[in-house]
């Protein structure tokens, strides 16, 4: 048998296993039950991007005291019904309270009594009201009050922020600024969290260069890869480039799968003959391919194996196939070991520019530049296929995704598009 | 004059200084024409989340041949038309070329010749078409092609990707990964960027501590900034909290303002009698308070000043207010130190959960929750006022802003919101 008939029978073969996108999430599901990483415990200022390792419930109530939304004057509400310009209710001062003035060391106010207190300043006891200076008038040890409060009134009050025991941050939520400055703000100074997931991308092929060359194809793919991964908020590893051979890509495997949680490998599975990452995976022992090949486009030779207990990602040595399977499954295996989910992009309806066309029982990922014109969205496809063409993701903005049941979509269609910046 | 009064008039001189926010963005623009960080060289390969400093042209077509798109034989289209299963036409096979096989080397096509070619193979001069292996039949040196071919067909073009010349990054353009693998292919190894922005943070406040305490304020507001900064992709540095003593501010202000390119002060602003920053930076040579209230909510004690040639925002201790400041104010600075735009967040339309009403004259930036109900997005606002409110970040996942000259929108009322995550 020649070559070239080789390669036939080895699409054939591949082709009847293809999964559909939904099937291989599931599978990927079911392999990593077992993978979620360590947790670790960080400083909370140090926690920005991790992700948390459980339910975090507030210390005590945020603000722990009622406080005073305002500068003024604290009043029992009851006190100053009906004061008008023309009709004040007179009060006498007690004392001046700040921000920082301890909560019981504040004299309690009595009917026809007021104390001072600044934005932030806890109310003294009985007091259930603050009026602001603009509506008063002070004459020495006493104050004119010159309109009514409802209770609370100017009054932030105990636990409005946060009530002890609430929720504060979610286990697996990503840790942003706001989240960092509300666990402070509730008591925590540690927090548990999952460590970094760490994955590692090697390449596979002889025609690969690291560098620019007249001949040979340079590697963009890795780069293109590592440079995901950190979006990701993962750490990546380089395990560079090996050649078109079963046995040192066996190898190179088995020195990057003990250092990291998630290996990814790019090429060597759909150009040429044979199925080299196949093959060295499978001479590996205890090694399962759980799927290769997938009904999307681009993307189809897309696979999943567990080396070692570890997760492989077999993805195209191509850019956008690859970025394609690393957004739809790396980032999902990701997420699940460290019990969390994607972020989901956000989504708008735009008019599609040009008709488009898929086979049906393909899922299509195409990328699309959305802009304005007279003041609709207008979608333009920028290439159905082309997966290695780097230009349609520097050109790109959105991602349309078109559902394997569907044939496709005519010119002024309204669409719904994933915003990816 | 007793304090309460002068607290007063403060706010009066205040107010009638408020500039409007998109004077304030003017006033920011014009002080910060000179400065602009120094250009720097790093590797294409560590170039993420840089801001390119140059509109980068490709220094060579991509592909720089005409490359093959599948697996195949490569012919010339005009030798296979009305080519059939039953009237196939017979070629004779030269060569096999390979993505890492040299132009240089490869022999051209005469009439009634095939190469074949692997995907990513330069195509033999004369060839302008390649079949795929499923449509061809090989025996020994010669091959029956089944099918026409239109020219061009299952060729990626030279230049189809970036065309020698063209702009592949342009000036101020965030790299993203797509980016830095398309300069890698387009053959740069190495790209001028603007320099880190390093802006610092210092708060002004005896009521604050670091630490979580039963009486006084934790200080939420400074992690906060150090956070936002840094998912701005810029150096964060932490310069303290200082007492309410203008002396202290004011050595503190000179300390810091050496090591950045902004600074930024918590608190000192709005709270009590007296403007702290603003004094300490008056009793600076040279300064020039640039703006001092905006007319906006939350966040108007929000200001702008000149020290030693560089910018200090005057920013509330509020976390919330400051936030606003931030998002408003200090990106638009930094985004202008590295010639670049900030990202503006994707907006959707929600139908808003009740009614919203504020002073007209005010520009307001109201948290937002959005969720969908019955396939359509709610707007739900989660608070109007309550600049120190944490939970109102947590909670939100969008921005609504509502002009100066709008008193509100009705509940049910569409609304465009931003989109926060």
């Amino acid at each position: 048998m020649n070559k070239d008939n080789e390669s036939l029978l080895f699409k054939k073969r591949l082709f009847k296993t293809l999964e559909s996108v939904e099937d291989a999430l599931k599978l990927i599901r079911e392999s990593l039950e077992d993978n979620i990483v360590d947790v670790v415990e960080v400083d909370v200022r140090n926690s920005l991007h991790y992700y948390s390792a459980e339910d975090v419930h507030a210390l005590q109530d945020v603000p722990n005291y009622d406080r005073s939304a305002v500068d003024g004057y604290a009043v029992i509400s009851s006190d100053v019904i009906g004061s008008s310009i023309t009709n004040p209710t007179i009060l006498n001062i007690v004392e001046k309270i700040y921000a920082n003035s301890s909560y019981e060391m504040l004299k309690p106010l009595h009917h026809g009594e007021t104390s001072i207190v600044y934005t932030g300043a806890p109310l003294p006891p009985n007091a259930d009201a603050v009026v602001m200076f603009e509506d008063t008038k002070a004459d020495g040890l006493k104050v004119q009050i010159f309109r009514p409060l409802s209770p609370y009134q100017n009054v932030s009050r105990k636990g409005e922020d946060f009530q002890k025991g609430s929720i504060v941050v979610g286990r697996g939520t990503l840790i942003r600024p706001w989240h960092l400055a509300a666990l402070l703000s509730t008591g925590y100074e540690k927090i548990k969290v999952f460590r970094k997931v760490k994955v590692g991308v090697m390449s596979t092929g002889s025609e690969l260069t690291e560098e620019w060359q007249n001949t040979g194809v340079i590697n963009t793919t890795k780069p293109l890869l590592l440079s995901l991964i950190k979006e990701e908020f993962c750490d990546a590893h380089d395990f560079g480039t090996v050649p078109d051979d079963v046995d040192a890509i066996r190898e190179r495997i088995l020195y990057a799968i003990k250092d990291v949680d998630i290996l990814l490998t790019t090429g060597g599975t759909s150009v040429g003959v044979t199925d080299l990452v196949s093959d060295a995976i499978s001479s590996i022992d205890g090694s399962k391919i759980i799927f290769h090949g997938v009904r999307m486009r681009p993307g189809k030779p897309t696979g999943m194996a567990i080396v070692k207990s570890k997760p492989l990602f077999i993805l195209s040595g191509y850019p956008v196939a690859s970025f394609t399977g690393f957004e739809v499954f790396v980032k999902y295996a990701i997420n699940l070991l460290r019990c969390s989910k994607p972020l989901s992009y956000p989504k708008i309806r735009a008019k599609l520019a040009r008709r488009l066309a898929k086979p049906v029982g393909v899922k299509a990922f195409v990328r699309i530049k959305v802009y304005q014109l007279n003041g609709e969205y207008v979608a333009e496809p920028l290439r159905l296929t082309g997966s290695g063409l780097l230009s349609t993701l520097t050109r790109a903005n959105a991602l349309l995704v078109i559902d394997e049941d569907v044939e496709g979509y005519d010119e002024g269609e309204t669409v719904e598009v994933q915003l990816l910046e």
